[in-house]
């Protein structure tokens, strides 16, 4: 198969993850929890994770077709299903400190991805930049919300 | 990195997705649901997705190893995506009906996943056989739930 194939698989396999975001929507109870104040505008999260996973669904597309891709490969799929994981738990159960675990966990995992990408091909690596620097935020979000909101671990 | 980490990292991937079993539990929503007479005895299913689990990330990490993977490996990303998704839908968001469209879709892919690992390692889409068997028992467990509960698509 093309990578132009592997590209479309990829794709299908970012939209499972994508489709937590539509599943599971944010609510009333994420409205009625305190924020910071540079929480980003509602439109800024499908934009930027409609990105981030056309992105990442390319620089693995890049990977896929590479010799000695084993371990990029294998924490790609771990990042995947972590970021899968991570929007039924803080939006579909309001479990805001398991949440926090499960998003620390998919940085790691997700910089362990960037790491495995940039040893195989520069551009790859770099392709997910984006998604770490994201991810970045998305746990700082994650971990103001939990201090300011009980601090409930579960 | 040898096999025997890949497969780690495997483990860690098909731990996130075995996560949803532990983070999404049935309850007394599934306890009052018709089911079939067929359905199989609750300390099963821990039973048979932690073998399969292990079957899976075994399989996965004797591909990454091998040449030409690509599409392989995107099938499997996917399909770990795919079957992190379904317990959120079925057990955290009570939403039968499209529980069943994310459980066809992932049979259909886990298909296409064990076609690829067969066309490079037999013995890795053999370990596979297992898991697409028991997505079938799944489906049809789904399918009938659905058809004896309101057959709502939400």
């Amino acid at each position: 198969m093309s990578s132009g194939g592997i590209f479309v698989i990829f794709l299908l396999a970012c939209g499972a993850a994508a489709a937590t975001g539509v599943i599971f929507k944010p609510g009333t109870w994420y409205e009625a929890l305190k924020k910071p104040a540079w929480t980003p505008a509602k439109w800024v999260f499908p934009v930027v994770w409609t990105t981030l996973y056309i992105l990442m669904a390319w620089a693995a597309s890049r990977i896929a077709v590479l010799p000695e891709n084993g371990v990029a490969m294998a924490f790609f799929a771990a990042q995947l299903a972590l970021n899968t994981l991570w929007t039924p738990v803080f939006f579909g159960a309001h479990r805001i400190g398991l949440g926090l675990v499960v998003l620390v966990t998919l940085v790691v995992v997700v910089a362990l991805t960037v790491r495995a990408f940039f040893a195989i091909d520069w551009i790859a690596g770099f392709v997910m930049l984006p998604y770490l620097a994201w991810l970045g935020v998305a746990a700082a979000l994650n971990f103001w919300i939990w201090r300011h909101n009980g601090r409930a671990v579960s």
